[in-house]
């Protein structure tokens, strides 16, 4: 098992993490895409619940993009940043990246903009509080600008 | 349980159709999103491996807009159209509907555009074959123009 | 991956449609048949409640024959046909068909008849309502009736 | 909890025993009828499976029927029994029986007949090989000679 | 498949027992530790809760070692012995035992000891009600002790 | 929703973050103690085969303590770190902790140690390659001196 020299692997602490197994294929073997669907929705709703101290629900997926097959015993990464923010909206980034077990390698599986809206309790848009300090979320670094990093666990 | 009098339950056979199960929900109780797209993405990706007489992958999704939530009990329906075809690739109109169990009452869930390029042995994008006769798929029907539809089974 | 020329596909609308995944299998790689009957109650179970508007419970399966094996990726098809009506309970003929991945073949992979009794709120059998005429549920076409049908999606 | 004085559980080793969990519910609240018959194919395939030294598939299940409901957290046993053995096939009565979680109160929740045939390589019928000493199982004790049983565990 | 002549498979009633499927398997297509693992503790769990007559929760699990991987297809029987009983608590062994289909051959698979505690209404640890006589557990018999067990079903 | 002045998210990496879902609970409504286990021993072999370069497999575990449960909505996070390295073994602290949906709020909800051992092709112990730098895990951070952690997304 080779270990990669330039490892790409973010330094954010992911939103999700889990290991694809073998429940989550498809037909054809691989990783179901829906599974990987569900795991962003489920680190985008997260993201979105903590910054707006409360109930969410996804209203659009876009520009959601898949560039390669995960396969069983990856190692899944959900990372996610908010990029806008509206009166009662928030839109994601998400990106998932695999690491393929017992090595360094690893490489960008999808990413795409998760739109959610947050909601009172009778389900209809609520107005985001506003934010607080601690809700600046860490950026994506950037995969060209990640050094080596030694211990992605 | 009422029984709606301009119920528009598309007349098309459903690429897809299941009962929203207790397992399929997320933390507050609503049919998952995440499994919604599986669905999508199944009944596109069967859509795309009957055109493309072989295997197909999810590349895309794009405009993917939830309109309302399903509970569990929902009869889900699944609706694919290709709506264009390039040399190796199709794009895929999903809609999503459900009906209300014991009644006649169905609306639009979601919908947005999958899109799956044609794969060969070895996961290389492959040539679409030319269509055939019995490829062409039946339209999806805009539910406006459905007349009451009296057996929704 | 041929052709059927005279493909059996029935002509109506199944009342559960699903893709075969490889978390339905038995130990032997099969689809697991437990998982099949599972879908024809819920199907079953759905034209139950349907025309009972109402709660209904499965009382008996009579006569539920397993012709051939569903392999991962096909598409299964359940159809369902009131057969029988009394004062609170209905047999329901139910069939399950299967599509291999890709391809026009299909074949009947199981029938059997489930009987269910409507329920009222403390679960003890209820009168039928009178039927409507919007309860009138497709025929199942007998296959050896059915022409080339074109598109099975 | 009362602890029931005339407890009627069988005193056979069961052929399978779990827990029911909300995961293997319907959307009624209860133990999916589905899962309940998923379990006694299961238990009939082991009785077969072990009796025919090999792969069986199960051709047919008749006079099945459901007595009451399962509610999550029951205790589930399944109970299977040879009642005729043809030249391919064997035909096994199959009990579940509920136990409500804290307590010794048991019921009879399903009861039917599942009929398999023993397969070869090729998953044609295979002669069933003789009898062993070993292969005589023990009867389901008709639960009305049952003598209360302290401990069903 | 040869049949084991000094075959080893407990006489007791197994507190579990299923069947190992495709879907309980890790990403090197054994069945999952964490799996087994679950099927003890609701074991133990069904032990301390009819023992302590109401709601238990684990609070420990100690010695657990694992002895061998299970396969798909196994069936894995679970067996329980109530070793300790405190003022609320109670430490149970557990046994897990696998039997390859269509043979008699059996092996332990794991083993250790769970500890849970008698919860109240609001979660707080309860006394445990005295013994009564129907609260001995049949004892574990020890493997090397178990004569040829004809029937393991 | 209250959020805490003093949160002790640790600062590391998790090896495995999930969201608990519905379909993980037991009977009582609870996250199952199962599901938990299963999620830490996925994470202390993803620590083990990572450092091990190689498959492993869970020999024991020990000293696993629960001290509050989880509920649905959480979100779990684990961590390991290697505390143990023998010739062909490894023992793993593991921590699991949650924190309410919508909130800083978290705190330690079970913790123990898992031991792996490396495995050869054929299943047998496998003496450890020798430590690389990419093999430091970063410690486990004991939640005393966690300072206040703005954002645990």
């Amino acid at each position: 098992m080779p270990r990669s020299e330039n490892s790409q692997i973010p330094t954010d602490i992911p939103t999700i993490r889990v290991v694809a197994m073998p429940t989550d294929t498809n037909p054809a073997g691989d990783v179901f895409g829906g599974w990987i669907v569900s795991q962003m929705d489920l680190a985008a709703g997260t993201t979105a619940a903590f910054r707006a101290n409360g109930r969410c629900a996804t209203i659009a997926i876009n520009s959601l993009v898949f560039m390669e097959p995960v396969v069983v015993g990856d190692e899944v990464s959900i990372y996610t940043r908010i990029i806008r923010s509206g009166r009662t909206s928030l839109t994601i980034h998400v990106e998932t990246w695999r690491r393929a077990r017992h090595t360094h390698l690893t490489s960008k599986v999808t990413e795409g903009e998760f739109i959610f809206v947050a909601l009172d309790e009778n389900r209809r848009p609520r107005q985001l509080p506003p934010p607080q300090p601690g809700d600046e979320l860490p950026e994506i670094v950037p995969p060209q600008q990640v050094k080596h990093h030694a211990a992605p666990l």
